[in-house]
């Protein structure tokens, strides 16, 4: 695992469970995609600046293996780093962990998501180009 | 009940419930949302007239008695008319029946939606001004 | 407003807006609903509990005035308190607020859940019969 | 391409879009979901069907690849089929497709989704142990 791990918390909700009272696997990816933003917010590219200067972060893949399943009420983190990059490609690594009150607590889920880094060329909803990773970003994330 | 009645079918998914089994309650809130667009489409302003012309339908209010609730796998009933109008707010009743092999089904929820009828001012997610309801729109939903 | 408010932090999230890049608004029923939960939590009602006793919180009414509009990454603050009460029913009052950097935030959106107190009669799934509400939630909630 | 494949018609909802106007990338995996569930209806393993015998089909891995975006109101067909089974493991190739008024449309997302063939061993929410495939389950597929 690499030096920049971003941690964020979730209690697993009433409504993000299925019928079997378990989390309904879609919210997995619900998760990964709030702690991709949550990274960038991070890392200085907070919601207000990706607006303000048209950027966006549009997926070509998402995957997830299911290991374990939290129930209602559970306390989760997503830990979420950098696995590797190209110019304007990046893929964003996640592990779901239970947390324990004591010790390591279980993984749960392991997925990633390969996005591109990408700016409207005419407002929103406008054409997408891909652009380089930023420098700065590419610094925090390391 | 007026003349013009909206119909729409739905059937309960398994990420639409809660772990007790039934219809996770704000997925009521989904379906009426989605049957007022319904609406508006079968009256001639579907999907991408909207966007084009810059409309769109912010809510003021939106409230729901629940009767009883469906389970997964029901097939039920979105049923939507124009409540009262005026010269460019309007309310919208939305009825959800649970459909019988035979016979009248059974109410399942009661709700309404209050909403303006907007214009942005200066493309997507720019200011909005209300603008009087169509005069094609009013004369289709009676 | 009465003594006892319970708060919960909200980041609206990518997920929760629509195209037209503020607040879905059923997303605000899901904030209802996750913060009961959450105040029943703080009651020392939490989910293992209410599962074990075979508890539930079931819904008759829900409704929102919708006054203003978060926008993706907004910081809000649900705050959640006991309107009234009966026997088994109980109203708790829901105000959205976005918060400010200085000073009092802005209010977004004042709504309402009307619930019943009840109790699985055999087991997750089975029928539900209403109870008195217990003495210590109610202690807990002035 | 195999002999059997499912079919469901999804129109993409305002509510399922993000603030790009695009759609919100965990919807393709609720409409995955949706479809497996669809498919074993079509089978003869119903929701009623799969509560009464406590019957599940937990994940243990999905995918997708994200090719073109709907916009709000597209018209989609999602096209599902059996990929490859083993003795309770089975995987769902997921296709899902823009329809276009003439021709073939376009492809949107390609995805999967590992599943297991599970029985609730002392009712809902209880430990679960896979089974073999039911037979005429398999032959509904092929």
């Amino acid at each position: 695992m690499p030096e920049r791990v971003f941690r964020s918390r979730r209690t697993l909700a009433w409504g993000e469970c299925d019928p079997a009272g378990i989390i309904y696997y879609p919210t997995y990816y619900r998760w990964m995609d709030q702690a991709a933003w949550d990274l960038l917010s991070a890392c200085g590219f907070g919601a207000r600046r990706m607006r303000d200067e048209g950027l966006t972060i549009p997926l070509v893949n998402a995957q997830c293996d299911f290991i374990a399943s939290p129930v209602f009420g559970d306390a989760c983190e997503v830990r979420t780093w950098l696995q590797r990059h190209g110019r304007s490609s990046f893929t964003l690594a996640h592990e779901v962990w239970r947390l324990a009150p004591a010790g390591e607590g279980e993984l749960l889920a392991r997925g990633s998501e390969s996005r591109v880094w990408c700016r409207y060329q005419a407002g929103p909803g406008s054409a997408l180009r891909s652009e380089p990773l930023p420098a700065d970003l590419l610094a925090a994330l390391n």
